[in-house]
C-alpha cells in the first residue's frame, strides 16, 4: 500500500514540482493534486516532462478532487462538467486514476430529494470520468457534530454508502475511505475485513484525539499515531484484504499549520514509519 | 384518451372476465388487473382465448401492479423478482405496457438511505420489464397524512418524482399521475402544461371532498365529479400535451363500498361522462 | 416542421453570423453549426449577445456536429472528449439540443469487433451530451457504393440503426433521418408511419438524380424537388406521425458549389416551398 | 483455484446428487449444473436439504449455463427470460453466482447488426442476473473451422470479448475462459498475465490433439495433460494474476463417451493432479 500525502497538513507545499520533490524525499510515493494544477503543469512543462518529472521521484499522482459542485443548483452543476473533462484529461496523461469527493452527513435540502439529484450527477461525473480510466471515491463523513450540522440527516455511514454506490450504478465509483470516518463511525476491523477491496478507490489516514468519539470534531485532527484511532488495525485489515492502492494521509485543522513545509513533511513521515510499524507492515 | 377503471371502487367485480365485460358494458375500454391474475387467465383459456377476448369486448389492460416488495428488506425484494418475470410474460402477451408502484411520502428507514436502496430496486424492477415492453409508473401521493405517518420526510410531490426518476436511470420508468395527489400537492393547470407527455405512463382519477386540502385522507376518496377537484381543467391539459393514454379510475374507500358492482359501474360510468364533457372531452 | 439548412450546398456562408442572417433572409428557422464556432462567437459576443441575436433572426441552431472522432483509435476517441463538453456547453447555452454524426455503411475494421467499440464510445459521447440537454442523432447512410467502400459491411439501414441504438442504450440517442438515405435504403412512406417521432432527433432533406438506385452516389446530390426522392410522401409521413422538429437541407456535391451564396440560399428557399407545398404542408 | 467438473467428459453422471457424490469422491470441489435441475433439486428436497447436501460434500454449484435463446429471434429470447429469473433464484438460493454462455465465431446474419442485437440481450440476461449476485461470463470461441461455419466472421478473441463486455456495459459481466480457445487464438502466457483476474467469472480446462492449431476442431477434446495445450503455463498465470475462482474440465467429444462415469471420472481426478503438479500448484 503505497504511502501518499494530501496539502492538508503539511502547510505551504509550494508549486506541484516542488510538493512532488518534497513528498519523494520524505519517502512519499503519492500525492493528491487539482486537476487544474496538472493541466497547467502539462500546459508548462508538456506531457512528456510532467510523466517524466513523476517517474525520476518514483512518484504517482493518487487522486484529484472533483471539481464540479454537485451539492448545489443544477445550473451549478453543469457549468463545472467541461472543466471536470478537462481535469480528467490531465489527470489520465500523468497516470492518476482516481477522482475523489466528499458527503456531507447532513443538507439543508430534502434528503430523499437530494440523494435523487446527487444520484444522478454523480453518475454523470462517474461517466465523463469513465472513459479516461479514472475512478470516483466517495467519501462517507462520519464525525457527530456534522450530522446536524444542516437540517436532515442524509447518510454517514460504510453500509449506506456502498448502497448509494450501487444506486450510482456506474462501474467506476467506489470509496474514499478515511480512518477519520471509520473511527467516528465506531466501525472495527472486521468492517474492513468484509470488503472487497476493489471497492476502495482511495485510502485517508490520519488520527484522532482522546475525546468522546461524539465529540469528535471534523476539522481537529492529529498526525498518524498521535491519537486514538486503531490504525495498526485499520491498515493491517486493508492489507489483509489485498488493497494496494494509496494510503494518503489527511488532516485538516481549525487554523493552517504554521511550520515550514519541510518540517510538517518529516512529522508526517515519521507517522506513517510509526502506523506502518505497528501494523507489521514495514 | 382511453376510460379505464380498477377494482377500486367498483365493489366486488367477480373473475378477470367479469370485469372486462362489466367495464365494457359501461363503456370503458380498459381496466387495471394483477399479473398473476392474468397468467392464471392465460393457463385457462390460452393466450389466444384470452386476446380474443379482450379485443371482442374492446377493452385493454391498462396496466398491472408491481408485485415486488420494494420498500422493505433486501431478501424480500429478491423473493420477489421471478414473479415480475412472470407477470411481465403474461402482460405482454395480452398487450398491457404499464406496470405501476405507489410512493409512500415518507418513511421508518432513514429517508437518504431508503432512497438510495429503493432507485437500485425499482432500476432492477425496470430492467426485468423493459423487454416486454412494459413502463414502469411511479405514483407521487399527496395527502398531508402520510407525510408524517411514518418518521421521516420521503417524497412526495411531481418535481421530486421526476428527478427520482431520472436517477433510476431507466428509459421506461414514468409517472402514474393521480388527480387526487395533484389536488394534494396544490399543483395546477400549468404543472401539467409544462409536462411531456411521453414522461406519463397511466392516469389515475378520482375526487375529494370539500374539506381543506391538508385535512383530505388518501382513503376517502370520491367518485370523479362527485368531489372538488378542478377534474376539467385536469383532463384537458392531459388531452392539451398530447397524453393518450389512459384515464383509470381509482377511489379508495374506508370501507370496502358495499353496493352491487353494477351500479357502481354505472355510477362510474356517469362520472365520466361528466367530467369527460366538462373537460370539453365529449 | 422547420425549415432548416446546412452549409452544404449553399457555397461560402461566410461567418455564424452572416449565415443566420442569410438563413433567416430567406426563411429558414434553423441552421446547423460546429460546436467550436458557436464557443468562439460566445467568447466574441457573448451569452446574451448570441442568444439575442438569434431570437433577433427567429433562428436556431439546430443541431451540432459530433466532434469526436470515434471510428478510428481509442486514444483519437478519448482525445475528443473535452472538446465534445465544451462543444456541448456552448451548444447548450444558445438553445440546440442536438448534435449528430453519420454511419458509414462499411468499414476496413471487423465489423461485429467495429460495432462494440463504436456501442461503448458513442454511450460515452451520448453521456457526455445527456446533462447539457442534448440528444445525439446517428444517422444511417444509405448509398450502395458505399457499402462496400471498405472491406466489411457494416450497417445502413433503418431497422439496424434503432436496434444498435437500443444496444447503445442512453435515453438521449436517436436519428438524424436524411431523405437520401431513406431513398436508396428503398424505404417507403410506410416506414415512416411506424416511426415512433421521438425516436428522430433532425431530419435532413436532399434529392437524388434519375439513375438507378444502386448507382445514386453519397456526394451528388440535388436541391430538395429537383429530383426523384418522394419528398412529398417523406415531409408528409413525418408531419402525419407528428414529428415537429428541423427539416435541414444537406446537399453533398463533388465539388463545392461556386455560385454566390446568395443565389444557393434562394434556390433552397425556393426548394423548399416546392416540397413543403407538395407536401401540402403550406 | 477450486478443481471442478462439468458433465461433459465424464459420461452418465446421474442425477444432481450422483454427480455431486461423485465430483467429491475423486477431488473435486465444484460442479457446473442447469438452473432447471436445481430448481427441481430444491423442490424435491427443500432449500435447507440442497444447501446441507452440497455442504456435506464439500462442493459448490460452479456456474450454470444461460438458458435463455439469445442468438435467433426476438420473441425466442424473450420467452426465455422468466425461465432466466427462476434459475437465477435456484442458482443463488445454493450459492452459485456464475452463469455462462458460449460466443460463436461466426454468424449467418450481418455480424454488426447481430452484435448490436446480442449486445442488448446480453446487457438483458446481466441485468435479470445482478440482483441474485450472479455474473453472467461470456465464452470466445477459438477453432477455425468454425470462424468459417457461418457465413460472416463475428469475435473469437479475448481483446474482442473484452470490448464487448465493455459495450454490454454491466458490473457484472465477465469472461468464460477455456484453455481451448486460449489455445486456439494462439495466445500465451503474457495475454493471461494481462489479465485482471476480476475479469474472469469462470475458467474452462481441457487439452488439444498435437495438430495443426488450424485444424483443431471444437468438439474433439482431450482429458488435461493428454495433449499439447501448456496448461502448466495456463494455470500459473492465471494464478499468478490472483484468480481464485473455479477450473471446471470441460471434454467436448464427437460422440458421448461411453466408459463408466467412475472410470471418467478417475481419468479427470489425474489430470487434474498431473496439470496442477505441472504447475506448481500442488
Amino acid at each position: 500500500m503505497l504511502k501518499g500525502v494530501t496539502r492538508a497538513g503539511i502547510g505551504q507545499a509550494g508549486s506541484i514540482e516542488s510538493f512532488i520533490q518534497a513528498a519523494a524525499e520524505h519517502g512519499f510515493e503519492a500525492v493528491a493534486a487539482e486537476g487544474k494544477e496538472l493541466e497547467q503543469w502539462i500546459a508548462d512543462k508538456g506531457f512528456a516532462g510532467a510523466q517524466a518529472f513523476l517517474k525520476e521521484h518514483g512518484v504517482q499522482i493518487g487522486t484529484i478532487g472533483l471539481s464540479v459542485q454537485w451539492r448545489t443548483t443544477e445550473e451549478e452543476f453543469r457549468s463545472g462538467l467541461a472543466r471536470l473533462a478537462q481535469d480528467a484529461e490531465a489527470a489520465a496523461a500523468l497516470g492518476c486514476t482516481a477522482c475523489c469527493t466528499y458527503v456531507l452527513p447532513s443538507t439543508d435540502y430534502s434528503a430523499a430529494h437530494f440523494m435523487a439529484l446527487a444520484t444522478r450527477r454523480l453518475r454523470t461525473c462517474a461517466q465523463i470520468l469513465a472513459p479516461y480510466g479514472i475512478r470516483l471515491g466517495l467519501e462517507f463523513v462520519g464525525p457527530h457534530h456534522l450530522r446536524t450540522r444542516w437540517r436532515n440527516p442524509f447518510i454517514w455511514g460504510l453500509a449506506e454508502t456502498l448502497d448509494w454506490i450501487d444506486a450510482i450504478g456506474e462501474n467506476n465509483v467506489g470509496l474514499l475511505f478515511d480512518s477519520y470516518h471509520w473511527y467516528t463511525n465506531e466501525l472495527g476491523v472486521d468492517d474492513i475485513l468484509q470488503l472487497d477491496p476493489s471497492r476502495i478507490v482511495l485510502v485517508h489516514i490520519n488520527d484522532a484525539p482522546a475525546v468522546p468519539v461524539e465529540d469528535v470534531l471534523d476539522n481537529d485532527r492529529l498526525f498518524p499515531g498521535e491519537g486514538v484511532i486503531d490504525l495498526a488495525g485499520f491498515l493491517g485489515a486493508l492489507n489483509r484484504i489485498g488493497y494496494r492502492g494509496v494510503i494518503a494521509q489527511e488532516i485538516l485543522t481549525p487554523q493552517p499549520l504554521t511550520e515550514p513545509s519541510s518540517v510538517l513533511l518529516k512529522r508526517s513521515q515519521e507517522a506513517f514509519r510509526r502506523v506502518y510499524a505497528a501494523a507489521g507492515l514495514e
